[in-house]
Formats: structure tokens, sequence, C-alpha cells
């Protein structure tokens, strides 16, 4: 397969930018097949800032991977959830685990 | 599962270290099955710099993932060959492109 990946539609670039990031994966992996609110993903993330959950979760809902619902509460209450597309990433980020699991690197 | 990404050991981090990268994907999906000379790798891949591919190259042989042969002639011959556990990660890659080709985002 010819792959270009210095051409911005190449798909293995397109998708590298979702799961190649450190953080993308993990919120992802973290969010799975449940709705979670803000503080509790916070939490099950260890070492992620503030600022950059807020960008990657952004980044994520604004690409169509995770769905963000708000509720008019005080205090003010955000779920999230995946959306079908970032569901389907989960069989494929669970192989990434494996083979870190099953392989000495 | 618990991953915490922050651990140095942690196999998704691992894994993301290998595969997240930009170029270390495409340099493993371009040599693929074949033995390969320097000089056709870097045709295949469109924009690297020299720099760059030298030191992914040995980044991924360092790794594990990629096995250097060097021929004692003149010009000096490189050829470069997936391990067995680079050629484990051609399927993964495979996801990864057919992902981004399915799927608008």
């Amino acid at each position: 397969m010819n792959i270009n990946i210095s051409d911005e539609s190449c798909p293995l670039r397109k998708t590298l930018e979702i799961i190649g990031g450190k953080w993308t994966m993990l919120i992802i992996f973290q969010i799975n097949e449940r709705t979670i609110r803000y503080g509790e993903l916070k939490r099950c993330i260890v070492g992620i800032s503030e600022k950059m959950l807020i960008s990657q979760l952004k980044f994520l809902c604004d690409k169509g991977f995770v769905h963000k619902k708000s509720f008019a509460e005080i205090p003010p209450k955000v779920e999230y959830t995946l959306t079908d597309m970032g569901k389907e990433l989960l069989p494929l980020i669970n192989q990434i685990i494996q083979f870190g699991i099953n392989h000495k690197f």
C-alpha cells in the first residue's frame, strides 16, 4: 500500500493523531463502555493535569470520538460517553495494551 | 483494567512509545515482510529527513523491532528487516490504517 504520511488525509496519519497521543488513547480507554463524570475520569487518569484533560476531551469531542452531556445544575454536572466511532477504537486499544503485556522491549 | 500511564512499565505507554510516533509506525509498515536497503526505505517514506530516519531506525533496532545487517562493501550496503516482534505489529498497523480509511474525522 502506498502511504504518504506527509499528506493530511493519509489514513495512518489521521488515526495516529487520535490514538498516537499519550493521553487520548488512555481517555478513550478509561471512558470505555460507561458514562463517566468529569471528576471520576480525572481520578482514573493518574498524572494528567486539569488543563490537559479538558483540552484532550475537547479535541476528542470535536473529532467525534467522545460525547459530552452538560446538565444545568449547581454544581455543574458534565458526563462523557464514547460515540459509536469511539467505541470502535476499544478493540484496537485492547490489542495495543496486550502487545505491551506480552512483549519485553 | 487499571492503567497508570505515569508508570514507565505501563503496557499502553510502552507500546505507544513504539507505535505512537509518526515515523516509527510508518517505517515498520514500509519494511513489512521484505528485506529493504536504506536508500529504498528512504524513498518510500515521503517527507522524512535523513537524520530522522537514521535515529528512528536506531531506536527500532535498539528496541528489538528491526534488524540491521551491514555488509562490508564499498559503497556500504545496509539492509533492514523486521524481527518477529516487529512483524507482530503489522496486523495492528493494518487495522489502524483501515480505521482511518473507514471513518471520517
